[in-house]
């Protein structure tokens, strides 16, 4: 048992936080109610759009949300949080200013990555929002992988509409272009694609196993989370 | 969208709480994130086990735990109460008296069993002390219904063990003798069976469906609580 209480700032989407709780029970070694790790979600699916970058100020801003729901889950105990949600970490040091730890899920991404690609060639998935701010190259390329990503059209076509599908609830019509998209990746030479939006990990498990390793940023949290609890 | 948030008092088990907040938002109808529910999960595992019952004082005292997560709940802005663990609403009127409204889940089971046998004999399944507080039979007798429920002998050899094993993430081997009990309530004469602890539902997916009505506890307090959301 635990005293550690983890905070998870999400809603962003609803079911990518669902499935974080899930599987953040499902990966705990625990036999009984009193194992697992006390956590508390706060899920506020009105944070505006991150995709849509960062704008000054408006109804469009995202960070007062973000502020509002971690000062929320310090006020409930939280000692460390989890952000379901890629794209939100572009408000990553804004959010630390609050003096909660966070963890970092491209940290937990590449702890995964390493286990199935230690270095070369690796295939990001995420939102354009996410790519474009090279959330995930910039911390993997400097530890020795070398990132590719989805073209433009490619985004259009397969990955944007898929993420908007999930959203939608509409996780089995994700699969086809998700799997489409990353099979893209792997025949450019991706050794593995990490899965670099949590809606993404929803719709490709809709549809059977893809031939190539991918990295569930869902269970990667997960799984640092749990470390930090039983840390 | 709605500005009503829900607060979720749960962690008894944490599987079920997950899936509780899944289905709140699969059952929501919406195409994008803003339009799902805002909500808090308080996910507290650590509540002792409800299954002993009410001891009046120490460690083993559910109440203090209950308060000290609705409490939580509603200094993060919540209106309503759901809870995911049916036989946490043995705590139910101490609760109310915090004074936020709490869906009983008990009417939101009832709500969906008039859809499919609005009336005659219907089994109940839950935890024994679920049971032996007749939280379903007096509310269901009531309305018209006859509960008939598993006898000590299928409670210790199906029913607990698959309570138990679901909160030990062992969720696929609770199928088998979760449908047995269930197919010998629908021997006896119940028209449909009411799984009335929140990890039932969970065991009983993990096989093949059934050849009679169940209701899902977890589904029933989900629309419960959209109701109350857009209401």
């Amino acid at each position: 048992m635990t005293d550690r209480i983890l905070g998870v700032l999400g809603g962003m989407g609803p079911l990518a936080s669902a499935q974080f709780m899930a599987r953040l029970t499902l990966l705990t070694p625990a036999v009984r109610d009193q194992e697992h790790i006390p956590a508390v979600l706060w899920s506020d699916p009105r944070v505006p759009d991150r995709s849509r970058g960062r704008p000054a100020s408006g109804p469009d801003e995202v960070l007062p949300w973000l502020q509002r729901g971690l000062r929320g889950l310090k006020a409930a105990g939280c000692g460390a949080i989890a952000m379901p949600c890629n794209t939100a970490h572009g408000w990553y040091d804004d959010l630390t200013a609050e003096g909660l730890p966070i963890l970092h899920i491209v940290d937990a991404a590449a702890a995964a990555l390493r286990a199935v690609a230690p270095s070369g060639t690796v295939g990001i998935m995420g939102t354009a929002a996410t790519l474009a701010m090279r959330l995930y190259q910039d911390r993997l390329d400097h530890q020795g992988w070398h990132c590719i990503t989805p073209d433009a059209e490619e985004m259009a076509r397969l990955v944007t509409p898929s993420i908007a599908a999930v959203k939608a609830n509409r996780v089995v019509d994700a699969y086809a272009p998700l799997a489409e998209a990353a099979r893209l990746l792997a025949a450019r030479g991706a050794k593995a694609v990490v899965l670099g939006c949590t809606e993404i990990p929803l719709g490709i498990q809709a549809g059977p196993k893809l031939e190539f390793p991918v990295i569930d940023t869902i269970d990667s949290l997960a799984l640092a989370a749990i470390a930090w609890a039983r840390g």
